[in-house]
């Protein structure tokens, strides 16, 4: 497994020379997961940060009913993990699974501050990747706060609807912040 | 009006010598805002990032029917804009309004620009300013999706009571997705 994407995706907001991106990929792991295994556990510390080359990651919480709730997906090119627990170093509120077969890099937290330290036109890309996570959630608040919670997932899925094939609709019931039985519910009163 | 919350801010990441301090806050703007005053438009260009020094901003979209919706609040020490359409110099999907007067610094896109290259510690800055924006609205999510409409609001109250006492109820009932139909509503249920 090569760190072709990573690379590419680094390329998009500096330049580097040969040496400088060799280096900089050193600090990854790169490793392939299979569909529904865990990269990240919650109550455990929270040391890895990842990004995925290929494939789904979900993150989520489990609540007090036991109802499994997504708070973020992770396709091709995007960041995952708890980062408030990772930047703290402190136990994990999620986990991170695989929601299909998935190659991902992973970085640890000391190997960051390292990375950061010695490149620091990493800190460009980092800070730009949070710039745009951060802005995504606000649109996603957007969103969410737009729709009554019966027109949430229809208008998400005629909006998205290549990403809706992809993911189980129930992770995405979840991700709305809609239970599956009343997904169930408003898809059969549109039916009827 | 100085810029001490600002400075004392930025010198929580790095070192700055005074020389230094003093080319960075050049490149900033220092407003006093009223309350209710906006300072930022939706559907104007973003060309404007906020940092609080004293008060409390809001940031909120109209939707369809004419309501309005809080997206983030920002008080003392917090950064707020339409953080998307500023990075890519596109309309607001946004408005950004005093909730009380107001103390602010801001920097236009092509400053930020100049400080980010002149200033490659400001980049650190940043970069942690927006790992833990990001990972404050995850833990939003996680926040909205583990309690019922009708015990989010009394949830938030227990759990930040001096923000709750500082901020309308209306204003926090839509930054937590609620009609203020539906608050009344549900403070009369339980009150009686």
């Amino acid at each position: 497994m090569n760190a072709n994407s990573l690379i590419n995706h680094i390329l998009k907001t500096s330049s580097f020379s040969e040496k400088e991106l060799a280096e900089i990929i050193s600090y990854f792991n790169h490793q392939s997961y299979k569909k529904k295994e865990k990269l990240l556990l919650a109550e455990k510390r929270c040391n890895k940060l990842f990004f995925v080359s290929k494939g789904c990651l979900q993150m989520y919480f489990i609540d007090d009913l036991g109802n499994s709730k997504t708070v973020q997906f992770a396709i091709e090119n995007w960041w995952i993990t708890d980062i408030l627990a990772f930047q703290n170093q402190s136990q994990s509120n999620f986990f991170v699974e695989a929601v299909e077969a998935s190659k991902v890099s992973s970085i640890t937290f000391s190997k960051y501050q390292e990375l950061l330290a010695k490149h620091p036109k990493m800190e460009t890309y980092f800070r730009t990747i949070y710039e745009t996570a951060f802005g995504s959630s606000l649109m996603r608040f957007k969103y969410i706060y737009s729709y009554s919670k019966e027109d949430l997932f229809f208008a998400f899925r005629d909006q998205f609807p290549e990403f809706v094939q992809r993911v189980p609709q129930y992770l995405l019931a979840s991700f709305l912040g809609l239970t599956p039985e009343y997904l169930s519910e408003i898809k059969r009163k549109k039916r009827s």
